[in-house]
């Protein structure tokens, strides 16, 4: 594979239009934060089949656009070619056009949407990410989190632009702990696989494994965190009384995979007090996606990987000491 | 007009009294982006007009209360002379002293309150403006929006502050198609003139045309973009399918109109590149005010200049090259 | 009582557990700005005396276990042992800890709730801390405020989790008037001294004294100040038509008080214009509180001491020059 690589990355550097693809696999890989175009490869096969399986192929498409569009926009601002080719410019942007054609129903506007929405991708990626190097911190999902949310929300304000398939607008009520039950293996082995496929915002096992691949091309390290996290987020949920269904498609363990990788794997030094820090750390993302379920409630819009952003932010500012 | 200028300048430079009413001439112009008094004068004259059209000069005078007692509170705070004088420490508290006789009950409470909103809105610059400089970043509205959305909140957890006027409290629900009609040569017209004076919580044509006839007095590029971006706000509403009335009330267009100013003749140099770029902000303008629309429905406040700041800080803060 | 203290401190520098139950003092005396262990051994008697009183002891021990925690995990990650010493990562842990079991049913779950808010209050301590250190400012109670939030939100997405006492989920409803009664001595008095000890989420006048006398400890200008800013909630409250029973349970009245003391005695040199400024920043606070009530309706959670956190904030960042 090493072979293969170096080939590719040959031709990348005689080819423009091969560096552009190149820079848009990263952009996919870098949704778990692999700057690799192969994890980039696997990780779009998983969503494509993800897309096609769920009878959603536009879903594939938004990404795909929306990431091509966030990319060439990166280029047209101030940020640096490094970030650009380094998949910086794509992650956010591929999100947002998952996002928009998997909750609004499609349209000649909605594909305008995604359009903008790649556009506005990248604008508040370089916003965010000027912001929080301050504290030497990254932008993490933020700017995918910030520009959906907004655009979602918009949904509800204009009629040309429907949000057929968004969470229905509610009022908050405790959860019936009826709903809660005892988990069972099968559920336990869903849960943890649509954790990591809901990632990228499809419940689907077959994703989940190529996902699993992607990240192992990156880094071992990454994939293993991946599968801790999954499975810490289902038996902290389930401990805690979350409702069952939601557990098992895995819709309170994506946020707590991502903050596993990236505390476990990322940005801190592999060791034992690492691992304690990202053990605690995804534990506490579970609680942030309870709560911020609760908060969206009444806007009628998912939490997306907000509880991810929140709960990492707060476990990286402070550059804590774990070597 | 040069010479009538200088001479009010050199007026100034000789007494302390005219010096203060300069300060706030340019604090009211500086609510468009204009450091200049009669600009301010033109402005003033628009909102007075505006206010007696509707039967309510107190909302002029509240303006005109606040503005002073926002100024003055500037200079016994750690504030540049400098900023003072250029009125930067004025149209915050201009639109505050605006927005609460605009919806609240009059009444001596609400007086007071006006009063107390100028100090807070001086305190709110000096910290937001501190906060933001680390970017090099402008403090916008953000110290009005703030101050004005606290204390209108508060207007329902007090029965001695009645906020007559303000939203009625809702559930969020997605807009009916049915309220979004084909647009009107007429109600275009009128949507972009109201845009214009809904900047100052106005909806008034005439006010508009003296806004209009101050910011060109100021910079001709302002007022030009100041005309592009309400025409793009009010296109974008309607093909977008927001709810007519709205749109041809100015409602979706104030936010854009600033963003349009701000992104197009103010912090920019002019050239092609920048004007792309204010277009695009200009438009995913509009999306903020419909999501922020939705956000503040439960709590029935109106959402004030908070989309355009929203909007142009996640512009503005990554500081792209655009010349 | 010098001597005392002398005797005590000699005896931490040889004891590194007693030099750890001196932080712990230090972390519960921080809650109000002193870094003193009798202060907080006085506040620790008072919260005591409270929990008895209420006939709920394990407030006081969620508190005691929250607070140890806490201070553990600061030594963990990288913080300076000053500010560790100085029990500045015991307040939010110390207040997480009464929080969670005053609003929470009590359970297995709920004490291992305590420990993981702990360590996060904490690890927010160490984050929000660095971030505001830019701009020369506290953290104040917002990690405290942030990961209470999260938790008691999180409350309602969990069925192993109830929060039995917290306040109802509700739609936003403008006050209706005839819950403001006039103001009745008897009332003031008790508004006054529950506005003290609602600080730590108690209502309970013995308890205030007892905090007074820790405050007077400290610093005698704290003393006054928190007097003075109860004084002047519950006369604002009231003047605003606010609902008597809240500003009488002191519910009106906490975050003010911390405002006085901060503003007034903590952070500026005594002085005049200090005075002035925090008298208004205390007024404001009284503003805000009303309006976090309001946001937190439709949420079911406690404002806490948020509406502090917000306005002093907003009053410290801009460093006025008050000298």
């Amino acid at each position: 594979m090493k072979r293969l690589l170096d080939r590719w990355e040959r031709s990348c550097g005689s080819s423009r239009a091969l560096r552009f693809v190149d820079a848009n696999l990263r952009g996919i890989g870098q949704v778990m934060f692999q700057n690799h175009p192969l994890a980039g490869l696997l990780f779009f096969i998983a969503i494509g089949w993800g897309s096609y399986a769920a009878g959603a192929p536009r879903i594939a498409v938004g990404g795909l656009v929306c990431l091509v569009v966030a990319t060439a926009t990166a280029s047209r601002l101030r940020v640096d070619d490094a970030d650009i080719l380094a998949g910086l410019y794509g992650f956010n942007g591929y999100l947002v056009g998952l996002a928009l054609p998997t909750f609004m129903v499609p349209s000649t506007a909605m594909w305008l949407y995604v359009v903008l929405g790649g556009v506005a991708s990248s604008v508040a990626m370089l916003s965010i990410s000027s912001v929080f190097k301050t504290w030497g911190a990254p932008a993490l999902t933020a700017p995918f989190v910030l520009v959906a949310w907004l655009m979602l929300l918009a949904t509800h304000a204009f009629g040309g632009l429907q949000g057929g398939a968004l969470p229905a607008i509610g009022v908050v009520v405790p959860l019936d702990p009826a709903f809660a039950d005892p988990m069972r293996p099968g559920d336990f082995l869903q849960g943890v696989l649509h954790s990591i496929s809901q990632v990228f915002l499809k419940g689907n096992a077959v994703s989940a494994l190529l996902l699993l691949a992607g990240l192992a091309v990156g880094s071992l390290a990454a994939a293993a965190w991946g599968v801790i996290g999954a499975a810490l987020a289902v038996v902290t949920a389930h401990a805690a009384g979350a409702e069952s269904d939601l557990v098992t498609a895995g819709l309170m363990g994506f946020s707590p995979v991502l903050t596993a990788v990236a505390l476990g794997a990322v940005f801190h030094k592999p060791g034992l007090r690492a691992a304690g820090y990202a053990v605690v750390g995804t534990i506490f993302t579970v609680i942030v996606q309870g709560a911020l379920n609760v908060v969206v409630t009444p806007f009628g819009i998912p939490t997306l990987t907000g509880p991810f952003v929140l709960a990492t932010w707060l476990f990286l500012l402070g550059r804590p000491k774990l070597d």
